[in-house]
């Protein structure tokens, strides 16, 4: 049994004392000793090497007691394990150097064998959860189909992500072929990691909220709804999509037992949107938490009052910004264990 | 008078036969005649001789026969003539060697006389309107003073304006004052492009949609309207806040003319949202032009159909990719032509 079940209260819809608080990329460069791990290790190391992951898993919990860990990994070791080759230019970004932008070169993409390409994910969470020792739960995680086609087929980062779009649009059928198959190796991914001991998934669609909602429904929410249908007997799934206020309707609809909103969604817009009853998580600016800590304090109270306590997840709306200083990411923290005492 | 009035008569919402159509950055990099020039000229060259940008303006009346001109030149104008140095990377983006980030760097900076500093904009806008000989009317434009503030503050493009926002939340006097000069020196030019001839303006915020709804009010909307109050009088007024979904019923109760729209809002959420009857511009996701042209036909009339053809300007959701192939662009413009005939 979890010492500290918050957050699976939360994703049960059961009620609380205070909602539980995570934040996203809390395992990542805002913390010294992450960076310190970051100049003796290169990222792919650090994914691949079991006893680093979990080391950089557990440190958000000695320095700042989130209420839950989530596994450190990548979204792209998912395309690397299907035969995409991936790099990462530390400071710049994700670099593929063969994009997949053919029928051709998508029949060279792969459903790998999780064990055998991914099996050092498998192992970073078992140890992962024996350094916790049932402490909090541990989250594992996966980028959404659309997300990582995008990855896939720009071979970077992008503004506008046209050369992917441009792939759906002018050659639908092998857009939809490698999209389904990300999926497939997506399911076999998280159904492996819920087996190695995960307390809940979280899907990232960090890239949904450039399309259009047609768009989305057809290119994004279809891959991710089949990922959440084939999971969610087994474990509680989380969607975050990054800008998919237009999609809150639909998604509020399916398994998932709660929804990431991002800062441009109003607590009482989110609520109204998922129809008032679903668990949601978020959603403050992660920019926000550059403010004086007074200001954190009042904004997380606002936050909790807005979304109110219940079915609710304080997180940020992205991923924690390199540039804040741990004393305020702790003050965030604080803040909503604080709350109504 | 001017012959095709479309635009102006939607804009004052009177019943047309069809909506009129333009692309934001429709002279720009998609036109071979704009590539050219590109090469023989760098990119404040172009800003500033009146010759070459009216013959930039011109091009896409030419080659693909927009209801509308919009004058060429850049929103970053406005902070070099404020004692702000602006410098253009091609390829890169704008760069501002030294970004303004203090209380005392605030105070640097002027507001400008807008005939001595940008004369050569009310220049271009005179020569422009020559040219058109009344054929269509001609619009003017401007950033949003906060997206002028992201520029200034951040010295180039970001991805989440965090020091900007940091500016903002930790020196929030200093930020408000930059914010104000920026807001009074874009009333005195955008009345001077009044009297200059243009019909009509825009005021673009790019950046809008990187706040939370309360942050959007107070660093974002509350110096638009400031604007739009000052011009309503004088001419009509767009504004195009991207991402800015949120505060759509907070803009259509001001005195604009219009509001632009992005591809993420849906016709059906643009119209609830601005309350039914305030004229809409958008909205089509810009890499949708990279279909082929039957789908993109296909899409304009579903679009014309879902805003309706009266108070609405049709319009991409964003500016036009430079990758669009010219006839691309030349069948959207033909399949507003063709609506309802």
């Amino acid at each position: 049994m979890i010492k500290n079940d918050l957050l699976l209260r939360a994703l049960n819809n059961e009620t609380v004392n205070r909602p539980p608080v995570w934040m996203m990329r809390q395992a990542g460069r805002f913390l010294p000793e992450f960076r310190n791990l970051r100049d003796k290790y290169d990222f792919f190391t650090r994914c691949r090497t079991p006893e680093l992951a979990a080391e950089i898993t557990l440190m958000p919990i000695r320095a700042i007691h989130t209420d839950a860990a989530i596994l450190f990994s990548d979204i792209l070791v998912v395309p690397q394990a299907m035969n995409i080759e991936v790099q990462m230019k530390e400071d710049v970004g994700p670099w593929l150097p063969n994009p997949v932008r053919s029928a051709k070169a998508v029949e060279q993409v792969i459903v790998p064998d999780i064990q055998e390409t991914l099996g050092y994910v498998m192992d970073a969470i078992k140890l992962s959860k024996e350094m916790l020792n049932d402490e909090v739960p541990l989250i594992g995680f996966a980028g959404s189909p659309w997300t990582i086609f995008c990855y896939a087929v720009e071979g970077k980062g992008s503004k506008s992500y046209d050369v992917a779009k441009s792939f759906c649009f002018t050659q639908p059928e092998a857009a939809h072929a490698l999209l389904q198959k990300i999926t497939d190796t997506t399911i076999l991914y998280l159904k492996e990691k819920v087996k190695a001991g995960v307390d809940a998934v979280q899907i990232f669609d960090s890239w949904g909220g450039m399309l259009s909602p047609e768009d989305y429904t057809t290119f994004s929410w279809n891959y991710i709804k089949q990922i959440v249908d084939a999971l969610a007997d087994e474990t509680k799934v989380i969607v975050f999509a990054k800008g998919c206020w237009f999609a809150i309707n639909d998604m509020a609809q399916s398994k998932v037992s709660a929804l990431g909103v991002d800062w441009t969604c109003s607590p009482r817009n989110a609520r109204y949107l998922s129809g008032g009853k679903i668990t949601l998580q978020g959603n403050m600016d992660p920019a926000r938490l550059l403010s004086p800590i007074p200001d954190i304090q009042k904004m997380v109270k606002q936050m909790i009052d807005a979304f109110g306590k219940d079915n609710y997840i304080v997180n940020l709306g992205h991923g924690i910004l390199p540039s804040v200083p741990v004393d305020h990411a702790k003050a965030f923290v604080e803040a909503v264990k604080m709350y109504g005492s």
